[in-house]
């Protein structure tokens, strides 16, 4: 458990990071919410987030997984457009919950 | 990039599990919001995705850190409540963006 | 002050209940909108506020005065479809900060 | 119906202004968020927002009313802080709904 959505979060970051290289607008969903810049990406972000929190009342798990991976996929633009990657998340992680391998040397810094 | 984050998800998961099956509300954060039942953790998430999008305003990038894994810690939280992982986001983040080894497999489906 | 808005809201009210009675989806956004249930209208209104939000932070009037004036509507939408009004509203408010002329009264129910 | 709500804005906006005024931040719950700034209001009125979107799903309407009670109070303060009037989201209502007496008037600016 796990590892597979390392193995994916690695694949999400490297086609965001492509799309926005490419940076065409018009072939390109990640290229078109970033050219309409830092409002346009967090209001995304929140209205994916109001998906998830009406999903997570429902009983209706399928529900939840989708809204949760629209809105890891909108995390992950954001993170990218700001030049940030999961592994900034995964050492943040470490250092508040103890949870990763080097959370001993993250803490140090 | 995203292997760290794969690890860290699968500890977190690994602490969250753990806390709710010992269920002590009084001596752990995760079992005292699982507790309080599905509204409580969907507002939690809502309001750990509220900061989130004012982080993603600001030119903060250690605040947009910092909110973003909270918000995963949360997220962590709702699936492990449902009987959901991460590894099943994975597998529905690789059916919408192609991102899993098993993407084809799982277009399938 | 706020006379203004109380004529307004009356209004808005007597809108969209008539077009709630109404019901032709196809004529009327509010009428598609309930159509679409409970989950729809919470989402929109989300929608909104997350708008509301971002325009809090931002140094832009104009845009503030127009996503709150989107939220209020969809609030009121909610409201109807619940069979609320906004005089619930002003009950509770007098309720909580002493600011109907009947708060006294209110307070001992 | 309204006629009641039009009085508590105006009220509540007069103790806000007034609470503003005296800027004790010790003392007011309003004064202290105020000093807080933009971002900590708008963290709120999201927070409120959140709370209003679980009781709109929910059955409960004395939830729904207490969290859109709730939550027009901190906009009353998000506009107060920003030197916006209720009157203001009224004109702009009344220009995109025709609901305020003035409509056509308004409609020609």
């Amino acid at each position: 458990m796990g590892k597979a959505m390392g193995e994916t979060l690695e694949r999400l970051e490297a086609v965001i990071r492509d799309r926005l290289a490419a940076g065409d607008a018009g072939a390109s969903y990640v290229a078109s919410l970033a050219a309409k810049g830092r409002g346009k990406i967090a209001q995304k972000l929140g209205e994916e987030a109001v998906e998830t929190v009406i999903a997570a009342i429902s009983e209706d798990d399928a529900a939840l997984v989708g809204e949760a991976s629209d809105l890891i996929f909108h995390l992950s633009i954001l993170l990218a457009t700001r030049g940030l990657a999961w592994d900034d998340i995964a050492a943040e992680l470490g250092r508040r919950h103890g949870t990763s391998g080097h959370a001993e040397k993250a803490a140090r810094k």
